[in-house]
């Protein structure tokens, strides 16, 4: 048994995504259906859907920061019901076994790896998972998430699935808090909701970035300064003062600056893996004050959970732009431009209106 | 009011070490005068004696790993006294108010620095101090360590003032204990001091090493194997399961399938700075597994003393090879090509024999 959904798909690596319809699974005993409402447009999806990572999966259907309304659960679904306002992030199922599961960070999953929400395998009708740029979604409960935020909130909800939870997790691990100088690098759509969270969390947070003209959104947006990172006087006046630096920039700079910039036992962040290697590092900046480069990827179901429920206690959710989904491949040129404060938002409603 | 010193010097980077006298100071209020009786060759000695490093200064007595006997102390002097046995390491000064030095962690001392026992500057003479290879030093009671371990064992004491403390430190400081898999890369000087530590720590421990030959060595010195870091298979074997890899190894090589090798939350420590860079790092390794690469310098005073303790407790010393001075520069020249097990050590008395 299955269902029709309405999608938005690349077929190839070099043609737009377009109108594509596919079936999903009906549920299962454990599983929620979900109409999904919004979708938060990730840099993963762009870089999946034009093939430049290895090993997309075509009919490409990205997305995977999805907030919705469930439409149904199965028989031995405990966790959720119809009328539930939930979300669905970057995984729909993992090993449940290994380490990494047993600990609650199936996000690590060296059992099978956690399956995609997109491009994974679909072990229940075979081929590969389609994700959140589509009307309807059947995803395990134990990979559902409630979302508490109210109902006008939620198309800024979507980016905290996959930008929100890919912060926040680096941040609590590492023990951004009070009485703490947290940096944050890149003010993009990840970057800007670092700050966010950092300040709600009770850090002392700064940004670093190449671009002066962000001063006026990174304090808005709860930074005490932006640190212009190409302007050596003003790092060098940083040198040994931070606890935490979440860097945030995928493309490929030097890391030795931001590193020099950590105290004593102080430890960098990286979320992004970067096309072209960063350049090599110097060594001693690490050796001299005991510092770690480290690297942190989204994070688990439970933490997910735990981070939906902290932004919606301290307000938060994300800067977005909203658009329609006919007009995803506009999107993508900006995104590629970064023309975006700070996340395009899909409002999947616009599917149905305009077939 | 001064005491001659009778010492081994390079008088600029190309010269041979040479014998040479200086005037040490006589001791101060909080000095301890000690008549050396060994000093350990580190690598360090031979950098800084070759001018390798930038700021040698010159003339240049090398050596920090010094083990003596106290023949006179000042007036304030209350944790020594004539007679002693003790040892000194890599610092005899620090600013003592900055928070490195305020947490006991001198090495890390961000007001001046610390004072390194040769070639830092010298606040009672003028000039910059000068090391072990003499046969007499002075030195502030609170950069003098007690010695307990018995007198034979005193020249194989030596090389844990420098070898012993720079793999103690982040042994201890990451955890390595029972229930943890330890790596240890590189079976040198400071190698297989790492590797008796961590296993009298109770650690699972494996070398990594690109020379299979040295794997009965690594069985005795308390390793459970030797792991071939040029062999793809044995590495790939090993993904993924490592709590801690402690790397010994200066010289350039590749760190990515040593990450790989660590667990989720695992870290690689650096104990070496290359000269040449590393190659740069993939990042996914970090990301993939929350991995971290960090950095370690020595350690600070009360955790050398707390080393000393450990090792004395557990009966380990340093294998060595005991030279007479005057074979300094035929000893540096088989560092060059590692054929030293595992490190020398200064008989001093051989300089008075000499004169």
């Amino acid at each position: 048994m299955t269902r029709e959904t309405l999608a938005y798909a690349a077929q190839a690596p070099t043609t737009p995504l377009a109108p594509f319809t596919f079936d999903r699974r009906d549920p299962g005993p454990r599983d929620v259906a979900i109409d999904i409402a919004y979708c938060g447009v990730c840099h993963s999806d762009l870089h999946t859907a034009r093939g430049e990572w290895a090993g997309t999966l075509f009919p490409c259907v990205p997305g995977h920061e999805i907030v919705g309304t469930v439409t149904a659960v199965g028989s031995e679904v405990t966790k959720f019901a119809v009328g539930d306002t939930v979300g669905v992030g970057c995984m729909v199922d993992s090993c449940r076994t290994c380490p990494s599961c047993d600990a609650g960070e199936e996000q690590y999953c060296t059992g099978t790896g956690f399956v995609g929400t997109y491009n994974g395998p679909d072990k229940h009708l075979g081929g590969h998972t389609l994700g959140g740029y589509s009307d309807h979604i059947v995803v395990d409960q134990d990979f559902v998430l409630t979302v508490r935020h109210d109902a006008a909130d939620l198309a800024a909800v979507a980016p905290l699935l996959c930008a929100g939870i890919t912060t926040y997790s680096p941040l609590k691990h590492w023990g951004a808090g009070p009485g703490k100088k947290v940096g944050i690098v890149g003010l993009g759509g990840l970057g800007h909701m670092g700050v966010k969270i950092a300040a709600a969390m009770g850090a002392e947070v700064h940004v670093f970035s190449t671009s002066p003209g962000k001063r006026d959104d990174a304090l808005r947006l709860g930074a005490t300064d932006l640190i212009v990172s190409k302007d050596a006087d003003q790092m060098a006046a940083q040198a040994g003062t931070f606890d935490l630096i979440l860097n945030t920039v995928a493309a490929s700079h030097d890391l030795d600056p931001l590193l020099a910039c950590l105290k004593r036992d102080g430890t960098m962040v990286l979320v992004g893996v970067p096309e072209h290697p960063h350049p090599a590092l110097n060594i001693g900046t690490l050796v001299f004050a005991r510092r770690a480069l480290a690297g942190s990827l989204i994070g688990g179901i439970a933490e997910t959970q735990e981070m939906l429920d902290f932004c919606h206690q301290h307000g938060l959710t994300s800067d977005i732009e909203m658009i329609d989904m006919a007009e995803i491949n506009t999107a993508y040129d900006r995104m590629v431009k970064s023309d975006v404060k700070y996340r395009f938002v899909i409002d999947i409603a616009s599917m149905k209106q305009a077939a």
